[in-house]
């Protein structure tokens, strides 16, 4: 069954970023067509679109709308303001580091592209976005059949938050081996972590896995262990925010707890994620930053009424690191890299600086 | 500070159990006064009274208010309907070994007073219901000093659901060290668990310590790795619905994730609760029976808009069992058991059975 919805895409005639909300789902299917920078920014920090390859779309197409409206011919002038609309968009969320690698990207254009006219350089970060998002969905397509090698007629598959159609541009990072297997015939069943605080598990991943047809069992985070030791899970598959050389896997907060339990019943724990989501500057989890969200996503829930006391203490980070010792193996769209990461990773890094490797 | 509500009481004159409706806590603070055996039954499967041992003394206070109504001079014919109102309360919740306990220990007062006049024995099943209120109060003292000995000034405490002054008639099992702690002057830090579905830790946990003045930190279940992982967890306290032979103790589902938590993270792991939570008849955990609640726990979240999509299928078991080998201690009125457990926890069941032992 096709997926009805487009998570992310351009509207070049309208000059807008389209994307589906996602604070509405799955109670309304509700499209929202941005061309200005802070609503776009707004709509990363809120996360009407979030998912770290998703993100990275949206930032290389909300940074080229922003630089379409640079209404000038110098060059120095056109580039002093790119900066300022790149810097602008790259703070909305912290972890991710697609979303600075995206806008890196698109920087490298401008870059290149001294010399030439601006309307010129205008055209040329118009395709180096819509590049962005063509290859992230082959890199869904290439993640989904590497990751199709975990995988077993009758298998149960945990997932955490929501790392499928909603958070790429394609059929997904964890969720594309899934989607896969299930064309194939397959059969699996699914268990989608709810994920909270936004509950981007039961209103995402339940979302989407119900509307393809997948057989999915909704849990609430601390129902993991109970799964695992009733024997209904064979393998976990998680995404990623950002990896760091050792293979410290940073993802939506909950993962390292997942990976713990895993550990301890014996089930393999795996991170799937394109090569974009590594960054082999960071030498292990500690030095990436994790975004810390406001209270009211944990004392109000998803639009309810408030459900802890006033003034009470929160803590609210949106992420955490999985030790990489804890990981059976980080799925790329150019294969699987297993212990030492430290190798693995660096190899499949420079894989992607020469493709003829 | 004392705690301005009451969790559970028996009104004599209006011959009415009133309870403070824990689902409209924190919220609002509602008495119910319940005289007819189906508010009482219905008041403890909707969780308005919660908390094993609160739910012993509510169903000890509720199977008299039964008994007040049996209008018979027949001591046969009382019997049966006795048992009859028993078997009903009995079957409100299935895991709270508590509540049967509770039961029995009714039952055995109309046993024992064969050959006395109904009235008598009405009398004497009062005097019963309000021992096992006063023995609970009394309880959740002796819990509290044992498991001061376990703190320290400074130290971090994770617990999980509630089980405090709202899951019992005194000042709770899991938090009446907390408690005891504050009084004295030690400083500590709580991290709450918000308990999902029913969010007993934010709503109730939460309410109840910072009403208290105790430094209270409410986290998302997921969160617990990483509260651990940072540094900031010296122990972890959790109450306890049953507690088999071996050790192994059913708690609110989630409990047993914490433990395999604890465990990796090398931080101590104690169950607390009063020795009528022991049910000796049980070798393992696996034999104790796990109550199955509705989906729309999970789907609908408290009282809010539906936030999962229709069709999902869901997985919503209110307990889960947590292994003996992952469990540091469990303290009871009477004292800590350590593993062996078969052995321990066989000497704090029986010096209850011998008061001079």
């Amino acid at each position: 069954m096709p997926f009805p919805y487009e998570t992310v895409r351009l509207d070049p005639q309208r000059r807008a970023l389209v994307i589906l909300d996602q604070t509405r789902l799955p109670n309304e299917a509700v499209t929202l067509v941005l061309s200005e920078i802070e609503e776009i920014r707004d709509a990363i920090y809120r996360l009407a679109v979030r998912g770290a390859p998703a993100i990275g779309v949206a930032a290389g197409f909300g940074v080229y709308l922003a630089a379409l409206r640079i209404d000038t011919d110098s060059y120095d002038r056109f580039l002093e303001a790119f900066r300022q609309a790149k810097a602008y968009l790259n703070a909305a969320r912290p972890t991710a580091v697609n979303l600075s690698w995206a806008l890196e990207r698109m920087e490298r254009v401008v870059l290149q592209s001294r010399g030439q006219s601006v309307d010129a350089i205008k055209e040329r970060l118009k395709c180096e976005a819509l590049a962005i998002q063509e290859e992230d969905v082959r890199m869904c397509r290439g993640i989904g059949e590497h990751g199709l090698a975990l995988l077993h007629d009758g298998d149960g598959i945990l997932t955490h938050c929501n790392a499928g159609r909603l958070a790429t541009a394609g059929c997904g990072t964890a969720l594309a081996p899934l989607y896969l297997a299930h064309e194939r015939g397959l059969r699996l069943r699914v268990f989608a972590d709810e994920t909270r605080p936004l509950l981007q598990g039961a209103r995402l991943t339940a979302f989407e896995l119900t509307a393809a047809g997948l057989d999915t069992t909704l849990i609430c985070d601390n129902m993991a262990s109970q799964v695992m030791k009733n024997g209904w899970v064979n393998a976990v598959f998680v995404g990623c925010d950002r990896v760091a050389a050792n293979g410290d896997a940073c993802n939506k907060i909950g993962t390292s707890g997942l990976a713990v339990l895993a550990h301890h019943y014996g089930i393999p724990f795996y991170v799937l994620g394109p090569t974009s989501t590594l960054d082999l500057s960071l030498q292990s989890g500690r030095d990436i930053p994790i975004e810390q969200r406001p209270s009211r996503e944990v004392t109000e829930l998803w639009y309810a009424k408030r459900m802890a006391p006033e003034g009470v203490k929160v803590y609210n980070p949106a992420f955490d690191v999985t030790d990489h010792t804890l990981i059976s193996g980080i799925v790329t769209e150019r294969g699987i890299a297993r212990a030492p990461y430290a190798d693995s990773l660096r190899v499949l890094a420079a894989a992607g600086a020469n493709p003829q490797a």
